[in-house]
């Protein structure tokens, strides 16, 4: 594990990330085939906030934000930060003046497999965190790390210039060459959503709306009246 | 375990239901002996939610949504669903699409032990659900399990027909022969506490207005002046 | 373990809590050499809430709120109710009557390391709450503890008239006899941020604000400029 | 909810449980539909301790195990003890004079929602014990709660006289209406692992013992020769 | 907080801590009030390892074993180092070097609130180790902390010279004042408790030698004969 | 996300394989510059396991393990398998039937970032497993995933051919490019540990050993000789 950092990289389209940030995550996730969710236990730090941007990488170690420092002058409007660390830890890496520094430069979010704090500040300047946990705890800068190498975050293995989507239901990672191909089925599901939920509101049963009976018959599934005795 | 879909059973009175929504799971809980609470990790998606109705029951396993959609059809106005599941899991199995189902028929509400998603929309549409994690992760359609038999969800066995009563407290289940009598308590307990409000508001002790002192003194609690050192 | 009730003890100076308080948890954190920080599980029950006030402390038993109804007599304006817990729980401990006690004597809010409940009567009436889980759950009046001795509450040991400062992220915890070192190097820290946060947001890095080029090159950083292959 | 003790009820028929038994967890489980097995977080107390049996159960409040006291009574030889808590709780609820006088009774085990305490006491009895945590934390015997009443333990709903079968992979609970064809289908399913585990030994893949190959191709799964590029 | 290492203290007796050590943790804890137990997160790195001795503590930081080395010159024979932290840490802060180095010095035994590494190592020399994770994450030695200062340690406010008791069934901790008269209390509970196990193992159940019948029946507590349906 | 099984890649060499397992995880993470380590939440199934081989990976979905009987014929002897999961999931997803087969290949052990079951057969048969959890839960053979495309695992991202070192410690992931300087420097400090064990065994302070005393003075270390009061 060399101690670098790496300037250039290709970053997915701005335009297809634009996109892709237009469909929230989990229909993104969806025409993704279900991968490149990041783990349920990365938060927003307050409700509502939505980024879509490419992948920045932080590699730190557990209460140590040197790195993170570094990554800035990296960063290019549109981008996100993603911080990994090498191993669990919930201290608060990412604070208001790093999120003064990051709007300057007009990256659009932070994601962080790590703790976050200046909750209140952060909501109230509008710069978007989605971290493990919120805590008061400072840090050191002390260890070297890296700055745009892979990093795991929260499960999944971002690469620099990834697209990363980010919004209430979490935070998903497309690979720039898959990212046409992710907009494109995920549009046509966006469409198709829309229509199901006119019928729906309309009283219309998923049950036939999808066909679904028949295949339920098949797998086996009874009709009764009334309760077994237990 | 039969892979079936029960149709009729008996439901909680309507307007009791009504009665025990009122009152709040926190006054329904202790006027039920302190029994029927969800465990705490259950949390409502957004603050402020407050449902209460009778159970429709899906046993579900992880990951897989189908049997939500089986059950939709069962739902009545007045419902609250209850998924069950039958393992450990936090994936987005309920969003914006089956909320508009539900709402379409009248359900009041959706307690999952598992993961929804579209936590955005479920705010905005007012669709009150409380879940085990919030988490884009998708679902297949792929395994039957089973609708109104009875399922455990967060540590809680409910029975087809119970009474459900939800808030920002957490998620507490009546058995309908019950409901009368814990109303009954619940109102009492309820009316009782807007007097002790008001005492407690213009300084009276609890020491004095519970009447305490004296078993306090008996159990052999010591007042001193000072500090002991340690 | 006596079970007592201290009356009287040295509180930290009013003046000097109101300070730390204008200051934060995260900036009085630092200024305290980062130690005096409760663990992160402990969140607020309404995100915006604030209290900076003097401690007097409880030690429960799991599931029981005695201590509790007898800790409100000692309390006096400017105080914060510190409750340790003698085994983990979750338990709703303290709800809308006790808050409304507390504020009757004029109590600046409640930090528990166990459940809180009527979370939603807590956010209306505007009294702040930090708690490890909300929960319905009802208590007993059953086992004596002890009020204003030491307590450890979320990992910290609490001495009853340590200053307390909690807000959205967290609850931090400063002795009296350091309160006024802390306030000092906490405002003076406070008022150096002010200035950088302009020179941030006006695009002025903090690898050159902080001189970190020099320690990074040294430690071993290199730039390069394109990334290896894995 | 009565505070009962349920003094007959039907028990599981005790030569199907003894072959439950010898079938082991997982094998059960799956000729039960996949259904009936508690959260994994129970953990035997000791490394391989096994115990069949049918069910004695206690609901019982945290920290309090009075009702274990009192459930001994009800239990016959070949009774498995099974306590759930009414709310989460991992205080030591048992110990080793429970253990004593469990075994003077004949009772093959017990299984705790909560915590149990004297590990090295237990496995040196060689009395089999499931929990949730080993803990010292003593309790106290004040509330009442019931025995042999439905009771949730580690997300199963478990009725008195169920076969409750434990072993170092779990517990698993099995309606005596529905043992004998769980027996019937487990003990069917685990002459065919002999035979499989034969064939594996020597070599044969499960690829084709068990052809998947074509189910595997229809589903779209494709061969490569190199790794793509990222 | 200041960076000081104290080197004096006042040590708990030594025979009353070895008196204390053969009573066992659970024994000691009931004895004590129930108070003075560390959290059940804090397990032994293998099982049956046992200790008693007095506590010299270590106040660290998560991922920085700096101090520890420094309190291992402070260690006399018959110690035990308890290590608290800073932040919630699992890294392997403890290995088989510190061990050895520890044991020439004659201490029983390592209680830390983070990780330990070289498990097997620490099993094949049997030192005695609770910890809250096994990791092989390494560590920095970079920031200061403090030794023989009052830590908090799994809950536990631990104060240098206390008396420490580990065993299977977790970590106790005695003040020295208190000591003697625990020892004593402790004595007689585990004197009762032998002819109270031989009379379990004849059989004579709990409820009539603890003659709680009239208790449990006053309580409420009823005998029925049948289930009651749900 | 391709649903591809990869027959073909570079595998680490495995005379410097065998080298690094004989250092352990602790010594060729340190060597490693602190990285490559799993999460600590995976442990062994049996204690004293151990396992050095190069990664054969697996990409499953919660629940389904069909992707690991496609990876078993892709196994060569000296091969470890890694099994990664698109959503977290604790369901015993690998059992003795499956160990049997991996066995008759030459496959060293598992990893897994789920659960595993027969963990008594597992320990008897003295195939080494580590995963996040033991669980009976049984799984279905429904969804595609793929073999021998990068995954992540408890935290780390894992490419086909990679260095696995796993034992009582954990998990540690080395790079094919990168294992010769890990194993030179891991054996260095392998050496240089023997030595200091001798020292350290016979007396001698780590404080002195490493000349810590200097930096602790420059750091701001006092000693003092009597506690402060509080």
């Amino acid at each position: 594990m060399k101690t670098i950092v790496v300037r250039n990289f290709e970053r997915a389209d701005g335009s297809v990330v634009k996109r892709l940030g237009a469909l929230g995550t989990s229909t993104v996730h969806e025409a993704y085939g279900r991968f490149g969710l990041m783990k349920p236990y990365l938060r927003p730090a307050w409700a509502g906030g939505e980024a879509a941007g490419t992948a920045v990488t932080v590699l730190a170690h557990p209460g140590d934000n040197w790195m993170i420092h570094v990554a800035v002058e990296q960063c290019r409007p549109g981008d996100i930060l993603v911080v990994g660390c090498s191993a669990a830890n919930t201290d608060g890496m990412f604070g208001d003046l790093l999120a003064t520094s990051l709007m300057a430069r007009g990256v659009k979010g932070l994601i962080i497999d790590a703790g976050a704090r200046d909750a209140k500040a952060l909501r109230e300047m509008g710069f978007p965190v989605w971290s493990k946990a919120i805590s008061a705890k400072g840090t050191v800068k002390a260890a070297l790390g890296a700055v745009n190498v892979p990093v795991v975050c929260a499960g999944v293995n971002v690469i620099p210039g990834d697209a990363v989507i980010a919004d209430d239901d979490g935070v998903v990672v497309v690979r720039p060459k898959d990212a046409a191909e992710v907009v494109a089925k995920g549009e046509k599901r966006y469409a198709d959503e829309e229509g199901k939920r006119k019928q729906l509101a309309a009283g219309v049963l998923g049950l036939d709306m999808y066909n679904m009976r028949e295949a339920l018959k098949k797998a086996g599934l009874v009709y009764v009246d009334e309760p077994e005795s237990d």
